[in-house]
């Protein structure tokens, strides 16, 4: 089997690499080969030599996607996408990378049916960024997107023709809306988001981190781990369950800051709550606040999909990914 | 005030042309010029001679777009579209009208507003079709736009667009989702929807007509001059009160076919009622049978649009619009 990875280079497409090299028949089919694409030089892990191809592409440029699709592989993952903060500020790059590549990439698989018969599984990173507010107390299956900025558009957009695609039989689409991921890895960013991160991952590892909102804040999450088992098990899925609307919001945990805080008291103690500063930041406060709190994430839970429990196993998850199974 | 109609020679674009013509003030401001685009070559009424120019035009056509813009209407009405059964079967020309031609209209507003202020009133006439079956008994204003055919896929896609460019402060942008319009004037087409004007528009002019389904069958229907009405409302309508979901579900008549025909028995007689030949076809019974039946539109109602009351009003407003106003 051939798998393709456009996005490799992000947080979830390097964890979402790194377990394929580490279960090469978590798919079901042994991977032959597996070509990581990203506009990051893609690092392909040692396990996978003689296997993995890398490719540095620009998404929205002419032929990218013709040649991403001319090997045919057999399960296409898209994560690649120009970020909420950027698409927002850049309008026309935006549109170019995240539409545009994404409608170049269905284009390309099509005429490389019409050519020969095919028909690839494509799971599609799509976003919580498709709805906006107001919003109801849970959000379920039936609740309308109707996003608040461009990256959410062009999701939003990228979801339908996906969804027209796959009911023409060109593809077998299935678009994730992920969870805001928490615990995300590596060094505080200066994202809206980071803070959820910030105040587990930096008291874990003794550091001080900033909370910018109230205690009382509610958002909806899921871990790393539990996001690469969302595109495992959509890459493996029998797909004529989900019916017409392929794009699924995934299960996730509805916690507010004091239920993160409550678990990092349980497992790391008071000391690493101590490191928590609170330094409120009326920016993101209002951002925040404009953001979904709860799904009911029925559809994708009756498919198998399956997110973390509670925030003690996020928590304990990372310490075994990423810490090495110890508090230092 | 400049206007343009874009889908000038459609049935709704004609009507919406002729009422413009018999009352230039209409829309608040008098029209000093008035373009009338299509591909079919639009016919300006006389009474807008000296005002009224046509363009026989291709919207999916590279600068058709930018030249419609460059004259800086003030508002652009645009119903241009390949329709659904067109649009399933020739999927690239759908795509290419449908979804590039409403982009590279909303880009060209961009362009030109780059180039000189300029935030021109879009209306845009979008369709039931952006929803797909499952539905609930009543289909609010949060459910979500789950379209089944690749016209309605345009459709809810142009919608999303419209709601991003018009929050960038490009466009102030209004999507009317329009009621199935009954009844239809002009001969019996081979919609099928053309039933449910058919059984009316008939029997009401002596002639018979085909009825293919059971008369339980349900389905949410706008008379020609309220669709004419809602364009004319959401060009002149204050929109700061539309908040940024841009595309409204149009208010309309949930009846069914018994209940065209008792209306039909009360206006015309037994006699207009016994033309009604019914002859099943499954084929239509079957696409029909994944029609909405029924909407709450609580938001257009509550920002001024209003359709028929009854079926009575309906047929009475095609009496005096189509057959001079009285009945053969």
């Amino acid at each position: 089997m051939h798998v393709l990875v456009i996005g490799a280079s992000g947080m979830v497409g390097r964890k979402l690499v790194e377990r394929l090299s580490k279960a090469p028949d978590v798919l079901g089919t042994p991977i032959r080969r597996l070509t990581l694409a990203d506009a990051v030089a893609p690092v392909a892990p040692q396990a996978l030599t003689g296997i993995a191809g890398t490719l540095t592409i620009d998404l929205a440029a002419s032929g990218t996607a013709e040649k991403l699709v001319a090997e045919r592989p057999d399960i296409i993952f898209h994560l690649a996408a120009i970020v909420s903060g950027e698409a927002e500020a850049e309008f026309e790059k935006g549109y170019a990378v995240n539409l545009d590549g994404s409608r170049q990439l269905l284009e390309a698989v099509r005429m490389e049916a019409m050519r020969e018969p095919y028909c690839p599984r494509l799971v599609f990173a799509s976003s919580l960024a498709v709805f906006g507010a107001p919003f109801p107390e849970r959000i379920d299956d039936d609740f309308l997107a109707a996003p608040l900025t461009s990256y959410g558009t062009q999701k939003a957009i990228t979801e339908l023709l996906l969804a027209d695609y796959t009911r023409k039989g060109i593809l077998d689409g299935v678009g994730l809306r992920l969870p805001t991921i928490c615990i995300r890895p590596g060094v505080p960013n200066r994202a809206a988001s980071g803070f959820f991160s910030n105040i587990l991952r930096e008291p874990l590892s003794g550091r001080e981190a900033v909370l910018p909102v109230e205690e009382g804040v509610r958002h909806w999450f899921a871990g790393p781990r539990a996001a690469v088992g969302f595109f495992l098990h959509a890459a493996r899925m029998e797909t004529a369950r989900i019916g017409p609307r392929r794009s699924l919001t995934m299960p996730g945990l509805s916690a507010t800051v004091a239920d993160q805080i409550a678990a990092l008291r349980r497992i790391a103690g008071d000391a690493a709550v101590k490191l928590i500063r609170r330094e409120r930041d009326p920016l993101i406060e209002q951002i925040v606040s404009g953001w979904p709190q709860n799904f009911d994430a029925r559809r994708a839970h009756e498919l198998g999909f399956r997110a973390e429990a509670d925030f003690d196993e996020i928590i304990r998850t990372h310490i075994e990914d990423e810490l090495g199974g110890r508090l230092p």
